[in-house]
């Protein structure tokens, strides 16, 4: 498996485009096509929120036949909109399938921004022809800088792999930043291949990479990509200013390893500690005493890097200075040993700053 | 049921007393005493964290003995210290079970602040004579003031209720300003009565006030304290600026009321939104969608106060400068109605501000 420069425009067969529409603000790229020359099979992961967005129901209907094209708009999610909202996804995604000469429910479409307010379809539907005509395939990179909301830096990862003595292509591009696991809801994704798979073999590779490991070229190929995605919205982490590694160790099972995990993650306490360089072992020990795993205190080690802060429930003495100089590291591990068993999690997450409230508390609908 | 002004030494057969002893900081009162005249029956709920404090330990060992006193002390939690802190703990209250010339295991003990950090015991043992010797029935308010970690008030409560023509006190102090939901971890309440309770009716009316709603006098007046010290430690949440009530109403059962209250209200996105003033009812929607409660987002009307922001899940033309005015209060109420049947819950909650951050982040262990 070969890391290629660049993300999508990597992948042949398809096109791409993005336009300054101007849906909530000027002079920034707001809506993009991706295209394929040819129907494809789909794949698709959704919010599990009962309150989903439009396109959202969209693409669940879609999803499943073939598919030509994803019209995504930024800065307006479409989200609470009622049936206005759903039927400017239909009229848009169906002037988008008309100018492409594809069937009106080829074209997927996702948005992302504020929620409640009505797209300005009119607008929209007026910047359709110009967007499909601009489209080619080496802009690639102008999907990942027309999806972004409060994101820093564009995110997109290729990989080139062999199967069976061919090489094919993955590559995908994501926004988001780290909303703190908000269950997908402001998640965005969009990874193409080249390669030829059957519908079941896609939906089948897809669900297992979004939940656990895989064995194939494709597959092993398409972790890549998400472990990659994934690692690129954590470490753009709404003000964030450390990428951290939670790294559980010898739990009784995997169940109990990704509850320790995830608990010590999304401790508000443990993420501020770590905004302050301060080894505060106390704060994670409580994370982890509250996750539900199962915990014996006195079998319980606490690392940062490889400084062991608490060894066996005995807390260990150490160099405040060097110890901060360490954490005021950009990156950063966390290691919780359990010495319970053999199961092992991580889980990325960063720390919490001032600039985490100033974007949220600023930011208006 | 009768409000009175002060708290614990509203209650008849106590005395109080507490002294700086400089277990971390000088200059502060650290060490305080509860003393019963006579010995009683006591009842405690604890943390549920696997990781819990040396005191902890030993006031499940001895909640069910008769009890003549409560030891506490502040800036030390005595937690994660293994064996010694234990040893710490019993001969702490060896000690002041022999100045009160009390059994050995009558004396509770409570403890808070940092943690992973051994007791001065030496020092701490010192204090003791000096502690007894002050306890006076007049020093209840001593109690609340020498508890208090990032508490930026003492909180305390008292009631004088009857009972079959009879006249008693409930009172009650507490800290552990709001670290947002770490189940008790760092709280502490000791609440006080002067009604002759047996042992049973004491554990059954208590463990009911922590769970729900009660029906006797002293279960009313006991409510009344657990009610009021919660707010109170709301109120006093790190680095808030508003109190908000979350009520969310017509749920289809009273499970999903609790967990559509308590997702909205636990939500860093609607947090930092309140704090920021910004009548984001999206995000409000979005945290009852991802709670697991049952929602039909045509259903789904919110309310800040009495201003409806969505009706049936159709936003509501506001004034912007209204609703911001409205939400500039301190005292804040966040209506969520479900529409899907007729049960409800409320959660307390605060909004997220700087100050947490820094609170959280400046804090050395």
């Amino acid at each position: 498996m070969e890391i290629l420069t660049g993300g999508l425009e990597n992948v042949p067969g398809y096109v791409f485009s993005a336009v300054e529409c101007g849906i909530k603000y000027q002079n920034r790229l707001d809506l993009s096509l991706i295209a394929s020359e040819k129907p494809c099979h789909a794949a698709g992961v959704f919010t599990t929120n009962r309150v989903y967005a439009a396109p959202v129901r969209l693409c669940r209907e879609r999803t499943g036949l073939p598919v030509r094209g994803i019209l995504v708009n930024a800065t307006n999610a479409n989200a609470c909109t009622g049936d206005e909202g759903y039927a400017n996804a239909r009229r848009l995604t169906r002037e988008t399938a008309r100018l492409l000469g594809a069937p009106e429910d080829s074209i997927l479409m996702a948005s992302t921004g504020v929620i409640g307010v009505q797209l300005p379809a009119e607008k929209m539907q007026k910047s359709l022809p110009a967007l499909v005509e601009a489209a080619s395939p080496s802009k690639g990179g102008m999907i990942a800088k027309a999806i972004m909301t409060t994101d820093t830096f564009a995110k997109e990862y290729a990989v080139r792999f062999d199967c069976d003595g061919a090489a094919y292509i993955v590559a995908g591009t994501a926004k988001g930043a780290g909303m703190m696991a908000p269950n997908m809801a402001t998640l965005l994704a969009f990874l193409l291949t080249d390669m030829p798979l059957a519908k079941n073999d896609l939906d089948a590779a897809f669900r297992r990479c979004t939940s656990s490991a895989a064995l194939a070229s494709f597959e092993e190929a398409l972790l890549a990509i998400l472990k990659k995605l994934a690692e690129l919205l954590v470490r753009d982490g709404e003000g964030a200013t450390k990428f951290v590694r939670v790294v559980v160790k010898r739990a009784a099972d995997e169940a109990d390893a990704r509850l320790a995990a995830r608990a010590v993650a999304q401790s508000l306490l443990v993420k501020t500690a770590l905004f302050g360089n301060d080894p505060n072992w106390g704060r994670i020990a409580c994370a982890a005493g509250y996750s539900g795993a199962r915990i014996d205190e006195k079998r319980l080690s606490i690392l940062i890097d490889d400084a062991m802060l608490l060894s066996n429930g005995t807390p260990v003495p150490f160099e405040r200075a060097e110890i901060q100089k360490r954490l005021a590291k950009k990156d950063l591990e966390v290691t919780v040993d359990l010495g319970m068993g053999d199961a092992g999690a991580e889980c990325l997450t960063t720390d919490l700053s001032y600039d985490y409230v100033k974007i949220n508390a600023e930011y208006t609908t």
